[in-house]
């Protein structure tokens, strides 16, 4: 008998945001491959004894993710359910659709359990609306990682990102700059407000302002190994109004096994 | 003492994608505002003993928006722990920035508690990863509905959305012809995939294929009163090796009621 595998979004990092599928996935899987991104106050949520890190990446970007499929492969063969737990949402930058290939593959069985991406929960954490009447009628989410490493790709089409009204960029503190610049060239003011939202919906979140003309110089003093977004769009504006009533800071839930009937990973 | 607001979202339809904040507040608030769209099945997982379905829309958006912002702030000045709570996301398209804003201006503390996004999870729920190495690195999410009406907005830059690689329209079922040709004008080949995805991740979630050229004839064969997302791309290709091992039907978890700790609502 195979086992199974589900991939799981963890939310931007509030436990708070975890789904309720994510914390039944918690308390009955055999054994939890995580990301280096998931906050260990998550995975002390669950019940499951088996817990292996696979967020190190010292091996190269591809030979690692090749070695994650294979692994979670391997562990629904010998008949366990794995939960493989990525930080927000497994599609959105998770490299979750990878995975599931793989595993469709390999004929191992799959559920995809979607969480709150890091750019929708992150950036209400910090009091911004990504879209909002009047403001803002579209928003997208791009990346700053290529394919194979963690350099700019080279063939972002900047000039289409920058007409779109509210632009989020994952990972992409690094190239800061250089993403400013491009929107600029494009069209986008150099006045336009930028928001770095680091660590977000966790204790440590940090909100820094910077316009696109100031995004470098701001992005050097950065925590470059903290996972940050870049926001950039007329939205920003609305922050200040809504901060000063918003009540963003983690709450405690209490961490209660929940009963489950139906599949189990 | 004044009560608040929680804003939280209740995701795209599947319970097991409440968030735990959403199920807490379900569990603790002295009343819940709700649409149309947060279904049954997640209401009953709340005690909450006062309902109220605020989804109808007889006498206009506009107005219909301003009652909603009033009677929040009505009963949150009533002492009230008020939980207002969304189909979705609450600031991906659901106005929740309008409402913020609206509690801001009265002076109400209220926390926003973002959800899983129907484009997110609605495209998760069948099979399609809106991004994908070498095939999509940035998604834009669109509205098909104008600030006061139901029209399609005459601004929209179809030029710049049709040069993102991964294009969802929220709420567009009716629009549908008209976005297929302005997409296929701005460049895309009317030979593009195109996923209709109603009703995503309930049971009774649909999803019908189509290309850009036909869009059109197929919308028409479709349900005009249930919530649609649709979806252009070239990972939509990845769908049909996806599903076939994809477990997607709702499961049913059991609503124990949660302890909690912390601020409530």
């Amino acid at each position: 008998m195979p086992g199974s595998v589900w991939l799981v979004g963890a939310g931007p990092g509030d436990p708070g945001l975890l789904t309720l599928y994510a914390l039944h996935a918690l308390n009955t899987a055999d054994v939890v491959l995580h990301d280096a991104l998931v906050p260990p106050e998550i995975l002390a949520l669950g019940a499951t004894p088996r817990l292996i890190n696979v967020g190190k990446r010292a091996c190269g970007a591809r030979t690692h993710q090749l070695r994650i499929n294979q692994k979670l492969i391997a562990l629904a063969r010998d008949g366990l359910r794995v939960l493989r737990l990525k930080g927000g949402d497994p599609l959105i930058f998770g490299r979750g659709g990878e995975e599931a290939l793989a595993l469709a593959a390999a004929g191992i069985p799959f559920r995809i359990v979607p969480g709150v991406s890091a750019g929708i929960g992150g950036t209400a954490g910090a009091g911004i609306p990504l879209t909002h009447r009047t403001l803002a009628r579209n928003v997208v989410f791009a990346t700053g990682h290529a394919a194979a490493s963690a350099e700019l790709p080279d063939d972002i089409d900047f000039a289409a990102l920058a007409r779109i009204d509210v632009v989020v960029f994952y990972m992409a503190l690094r190239h800061a700059g250089t993403i400013a610049e491009r929107l600029i060239a494009s069209g986008r003011a150099p006045g336009d407000a930028v928001a770095f939202i680091s660590d977000a919906t966790t204790p440590r979140q940090r909100v820094t302002a910077a316009t696109l003309a100031s995004a470098a110089v701001v992005a050097q003093r950065l925590d470059p190994h903290a996972p940050t977004l870049i926001v950039v769009g007329p939205v920003l504006a609305l922050r200040d109004m809504i901060t000063p009533l918003q009540q963003a800071e983690p709450m405690t839930l209490a961490p209660t096994p929940r009963a489950a009937t139906g599949d189990v990973p």
